[in-house]
């Protein structure tokens, strides 16, 4: 074969299903990939082809046998390693874990097995998924950030080293590394996807979230991780991986976008801003320029609250306790943190029903929030993964971004950013795939 | 009649419904005992005897139409001053609400209405139902505290000025006052009366509570709040009042409370532990003494931080407009709960299901825990409304507690507390009444 690891999963998973290839043959592809990349891209904190094999070897074996097999059997999948594999070890981008190898799988682990996918290692994140940068380089342009903290899962699946990959978003951890490496990335409802053994910063922001280099992918797995596998069946989730895109919406023919600048517009390049205003001139009619309410205005303030207040309680003990094994980057930021009083806390934690409720009241007159993933293209250098700017007001809210592949600046990619209300992804997604048909074709 | 503010709620509605009297002349026996002892107990922040007949007198006639009778038909109610009741005074005991008249009532207040109640007026709380004493006397020594912060509500039910009240709690403040002024009172599980309408100082542990002369009474107001009116009829409620005491557990014939000293046990007085292990001894086989488990060590202080953290959120606003109006108590109080880290509330808050738990674990060999209401007899004079610390515990874990007037010390009541399961009232209700007919009796 020689080219599987390039296929998206939902071929894949035909491909397997209906003997043109077997998971071995797959999963081989994707290791010559990563042998091959993996000295300059540098994805992977853990990474056992011979586990890998023997996994995909006992799928083939499974599925020779007759058994009932899973809507992502036999397809590789890359864990951020935040998130625990059993008898894998779980550093978490930090020496503190240095030789950590958790005994349990995480629920969404176990939900991925349970869907048939193989477990291929583990991908780089940046130190405890918080800012200080990891060894991973961008794919598309070496001399770039892949973006953080999922730095690993991002750049695994735009180098075609997996098709699928987990990553976590506490601030913009997906959206921000899905814009910089052109994937496309999906941060869901807070709240949907367990997050019982993953390494918890901030129990409101956390958020697992998934990579692929296709709309219908991003659903597949995302409905592996957010159903249950007893609620359907396998030929179900993979419809629905489809199913979504041909009835984006349940009203009209074309959808109606809200595009708002946000309050990180002023932060964004030039060429971000021109980019995203052509799609919108393009759009014409189908997207609406709108004021945010004024609910927003402290938004950016009360995520950054949130997200200390969680933090200073979380990796406190690591401050205390480690502090010679934080970057100064961690440690500065955690002893900043730990001032933040409990009043500015709740009140920040308060606001944010009645800004949702603002946002809901506005998502009313329209299919999705349209803006920009990332303030421009992946930084060069590796001082700094970049600004999560444009992704924390949504993460504090709680509710299903997208990053689409969409836009281009500085010859690299930039992530559309589609944003809608809590719970609904499956929207969310019917929506993206009509703009995608557009913005593709205008 | 003359005295029928000295008879039971019970009592009193089947009186109404029987008509040997009219809520007419009830309501008047009340306003009889109010206007002869209002000057030294001094109960009541706002009290209109015209608008309290008039109520009666629309009671009265709505039977004589035949009209359909709430459980607690034509029964006159004392609300704190903490709890919105339209078109009366609402100045929570301070004078940054001077003048304060609601518009809406609260939710408590709606159901009260609903069962027929006639809300007699406004209770004397304390500053804000924080520490800084009323101007409220202890009807049972006038030399003597009524406790706080619901210090006209206790004090005007043991007054016999009404037959029942409601309180709120935060730390102990159902329940101390229930223990100085000898009456029954009930803090139930935190989130089953709304709060909809009332002052917030921290919204994980204020609680509304009730106060009644006997177990029964307590049962019946609690449920008019608890239950929706759809959900049970007048006489369900009623029938309920009393079954429970028939059926106090599902399981044996003799209850089995455990008795702890809790870690508030070092400041009891000399004659409150006495009390208590007098009852004990009387109680014989059907108590154990137990020992807290482990995660208890540090409760109050938890309890400490997270009525700081969230006070300082909700009253911060008034220290920062209007701290010429505040006590020197609370200002001083709310400059100290300013500096609550964020990492501390959350630490206060994320023990809680672990000390819960330990507490059920406790609870399912036993029907109740026991425990002292208060560290001893209501104090003399006026600097204080008494310490709050066997209070503060049961309040943080959000579990019922009952006060029922059992022991005494200093020739005075002292409150002994029964403590159950999150949800669990009606069985509580059962286990106190075993208890007090043993206790009255041996």
């Amino acid at each position: 074969m020689g080219d599987l690891n390039e296929i998206s999963a939902f071929d894949a998973v035909n491909g397997i299903r209906t003997k043109r290839f077997t998971s071995q043959q797959l999963v081989a592809d994707c290791i010559t990939r990563i042998e091959r990349r993996e000295p300059s891209v540098r994805a992977w904190a853990h990474f056992d082809p011979e586990y890998a094999m023997a996994e995909a070897k006992k799928a083939d074996q499974k599925q020779d046998q007759g058994g009932k097999l899973g809507p992502l059997h036999g397809i590789p999948v890359g864990i951020k390693d935040v998130i625990d594999a059993k008898e894998m070890p779980g550093e978490h981008g930090s020496p503190i874990f240095a030789q950590r190898v958790p005994k349990e799988d995480s629920d969404a682990v176990i939900q991925l097995k349970n869907a048939g996918a193989i477990i291929m290692g583990k991908t780089v994140t940046t130190e405890m998924a918080n800012l200080a940068p990891s060894k991973t380089r961008n794919p598309r342009d070496l001399k770039r950030s892949p973006g953080g903290s999922s730095s690993g899962s991002a750049a695994s699946v735009a180098d075609f080293h997996v098709p699928l990959a987990l990553g976590t978003q506490t601030g913009g951890s997906v959206i921000r590394p899905a814009s910089f490496n052109g994937v496309y990335g999906l941060k869901p409802t807070v709240g949907t996807i367990s997050r019982n053994g993953m390494l918890l910063q901030s129990h409101t922001l956390d958020t697992i979230g998934v990579y692929a280099r296709n709309l219908a992918d991003l659903a597949i797995i995302n409905n592996c991780l957010i159903v249950k596998s007893t609620d359907s069946t396998s030929e179900e989730i993979l419809e629905q991986g489809h199913k979504v895109f041909k009835n984006w919406s349940k009203n009209s023919e074309t959808p109606k976008f809200a595009f708002l600048e946000t309050p990180a517009w002023p932060e964004a390049d030039v060429g971000a801003k021109k980019a995203i205003e052509t799609a919108i001139t393009s759009l014409s009619s189908a997207c609406k320029r709108e004021r945010l309410p004024d609910p927003f205005s402290e938004i950016i303030d009360y995520h950054a609250a949130v997200f200390a207040a969680e933090n200073s309680y979380y990796y406190g003990p690591f401050l205390d306790n480690h502090s010679e094994l934080l970057s100064k980057k961690l440690r500065d930021r955690l002893i900043a943190s730990k001032a933040t009083l409990a009043s500015e806390y709740i009140s920040a934690l308060n606001a944010r029903d009645k800004i949702y409720h603002s946002l809901e009241t506005l998502l009313n007159d329209y299919d999705a929030v349209l803006c920009l993933a990332a303030t421009g293209a992946a930084p060069i250098g590796f001082e700094t993964t970049g600004s999560a700017i444009f992704n924390g007001l949504w993460t504090y809210l709680g509710v299903p971004c997208l990053s689409l592949p969409l836009l281009s600046t500085e010859k690299m990619p930039l992530g559309l950013q589609l944003v809608g209300k809590r719970g609904n992804e499956r929207e969310l997604f019917g929506t993206a795939n009509w703009i995608e048909n557009h913005l593709k074709t205008y």
